[in-house]
């Protein structure tokens, strides 16, 4: 292991090795055996090929923003840190795509696309630490899914390192390219339990300078659903629909220290971005109106856009503040949204108690529901809230993947036949279970 | 069989079956020792489950307009035809999403959708044979990608039978879905040897009824790439660019018995339409303007812009009226295309000689070499021409897929890492090689 990556990325001293062994939200932590600090492709291929030597199980891990559990070790594995591959090429404005190292954050290449006139297409709170093999291997969501879809859609290829140590890559960014199965597509969303992604090649798309954000309270959950349909109707350059219900904007308030921007409070808060060539801000207030909406908060400079998205991004830091969270992301659709919301405190309560706080982004039907009060390891509440999901139609994960979290509740969410196919593919490509062993699949 | 569909729908008379065993260039036919056409997702997964007991392999069949050999049978297989499961659900236009049965034809899903003021998002010239499951089954691409991406970006989800007879189901359409491994993504782009596919929730886009087109003789590839660097710069309306030469035009003009709508003859000519919400004709002019195009061939109604359409699609009709091609379907990057194209007549003339026509979608780097003259089962000129495009840093399959004519590919294509994954996924997920055997993955 030395050999492959020298022994100063070679971490074994509990001090170095401490912050790679515990989750962001304090709720996942383990030992690792060591913790590899490869620079390069070659690198990652030859420590792999190690451990397979050596039966050492690994953990890949990025900038460790996951919420699953799937990037923190368990039992004594090898983690393999993907933080030194952050190298961003050149973007090819030409083509819209540009060759970015799984180490590099998502706000290093917003940076790097933003230099050239050119947009990442991807966004969430936690961009100046994930990185982008990370947020490819979670096939994470954010905010602007809504517009440009989750990270698979700003996939134009990857290069990655498989179980046994090969390298298998496809950096060229042809737009059509149907040769063979689509082993691309397979790596996104698997959590580093089929490969390691070292590579990505991704696209991005033009830069929106022009635009407005609208702040507006709402009384339901219907409301907020007839009010998107408005939106996505009327204002073509909608990007972002989030939401969040007032307990959650209280506990950013007192966190943040802030006062209310709105005037009149309401149980739920719709925060809507539209952005656009030319200023949008017409085209919101015009589909506002449509929607029967008569109270809203426009921001349409980028200090007022600021102050009210730290209402939306501020709810993850104030909760952490506030304990160690169980965060269960969920996806239901639209129709069911409000019976879900009005459905989880009494989930809550049968499973044993704690505080809820609901948020979420409303055009993606994607709920995250944070749970203070519970013990780390007392699963009571989780369980009660998957199983309200899987009971509205929706999924058990929506952005953040299975990681340990779900993984036994895999089954019962997607069928044995699918579930049967997964652990096929995984024995194939992995027989050994080297990659994130209790990952995505229970042992 | 006969218990699972019905005496009627097993087809054994060779004048039944025969046209279920030549493909539509004519250059692909076999035997099949059945046709069977299952009604809906229980039948075709009791015929599967009957084939595997008695290890009979199977060739999915759909409109049977595929072009690289994957749906017609290569030696006594049973062909399952998919056209009877043609049910389109109704469009959800709050979700811009619809349920589609695999036999449905790609035009009757875009009249349902026209009729509800969406759009499939997708066109090719057979729309009117193609069925969604082939269309899925092979990532078929055509004219639109270049906006709206291939039909992988259309699919929200699908439903599809395994080898083992068992149904796989992801048709709730959620926007955002990373509970495991992306299933649906894999079979995509699997022709049929790893599933059948038989419903597809596919996303609509809205329907643009704004339309303009242009034609643009120009001299060279370089030309063209320039033009539609300008195009991609200056009219965000761009739908489709695609390019023929003289030649082709030749052979379509001659085959329709039309006179040329162009006046100055040149060796290449692109055709551009922009679609909008309003008027686009202004943008594209201006595009045109600043890419210093002074000669260009402009229809801004229907009937003009079909006139202009008829010389691009027709050249498959034309060819296939001239003998029986070889189609070589591949990809390179934009900066390659010139060389490219420069180079596949010497390529041909070295490899036995043919007659070269070349067009394709500019905008994906995406060329039709069709050549004329070789016997069918003479595989010199193929592999002279996937040869050159592997040189040029491209795809063997940009858009068609791999089939049998490209099996023995795919690993000079792609190399032994990724070949082995996949023969990996198949065995694992289809270890009788029991679905399409031969197709993608040679024996």
């Amino acid at each position: 292991m030395v050999r492959a990556v020298g022994s100063a990325n070679v971490l074994t001293d509990p001090d170095l090795t401490a912050s790679y062994e515990c989750d962001f939200s304090g709720r996942y932590r383990g030992h690792a055996a060591i913790v590899v600090r490869p620079a390069d492709t070659s690198q990652v291929a030859a420590v792999i090929a190690a451990c397979g030597r050596h039966h050492a199980p690994v953990v890949p891990q990025g900038g460790n923003t996951g919420l699953v559990g799937a990037g923190v070790p368990r039992d004594g594995e090898v983690v393999v840190s993907t933080t030194r591959l952050d190298q961003i090429g050149e973007v090819d404005s030409a083509r819209g795509q540009v060759t970015v190292g799984a180490g590099a954050t998502l706000a290093a290449l917003q940076a790097a696309a933003s230099r050239v006139g050119e947009d990442a297409g991807l966004d969430f709170a936690s961009r100046e630490s994930c990185t982008i093999g990370g947020v490819v291997a979670c096939d994470a969501g954010g905010a602007r899914a809504l517009r440009y879809g989750t990270a698979r859609a700003r996939v134009a290829g990857l290069e990655a390192v498989l179980a046994d140590g090969s390298v298998i890559s496809r950096l060229a960014g042809l737009p059509k390219d149907n040769a063979g199965y689509d082993l691309v597509s397979l790596l996104i969303g698997s959590e580093g339990t089929l490969g390691i992604i070292t590579r990505v090649r991704w696209k991005v798309v033009p830069q929106l300078r022009a635009r407005v954000a609208a702040l507006i309270p709402l009384h339901t959950a219907a409301e907020a659903g007839a009010l998107l349909s408005a939106l996505r109707a009327h204002a073509p350059s909608l990007e972002s629909c989030e939401f969040f219900l007032d307990d959650g904007l209280q506990l950013v308030l007192d966190h943040q220290r802030r006062r209310s921007p709105v005037a009149r409070r309401a149980p739920l808060y719709v925060l809507a971005e539209c952005a656009a060539r030319s200023d949008p801000t017409d085209e919101l207030a015009d589909a506002l109106q449509r929607a029967g909406v008569e109270d809203a908060l426009i921001a349409d400079d980028s200090a007022g856009r600021e102050r009210l998205w730290a209402l939306r991004e501020g709810i993850t830091e104030a909760i952490k503040a506030a304990g160690i969270p169980h965060k269960l992301d969920v996806g239901v659709p639209l129709a069911q949204l409000d019976g879900f919301l009005a459905r989880v405190p009494g989930a809550v309560a049968a499973s044993g108690g704690g505080r809820a706080i609901l948020f979420g982004h409303l055009g993606d039907g994607n709920v995250h529901v944070n749970v203070l009060g519970p013990e780390p390891d007392d699963t009571r509440v989780d369980d009660a809230v998957l199983d309200l999901a899987l009971r509205c139609g929706g999924t058990i994960s929506a952005e953040h993947g299975v990681g340990v979290m779900k993984a036994r509740w895999l089954e019962r969410a997607l069928g044995a036949p699918e579930l049967a196919a997964m652990r096929a593919i995984k024995h194939a490509l992995d027989p050994h279970n080297l990659l994130n062993p209790g990952a995505v699949l229970t042992a």
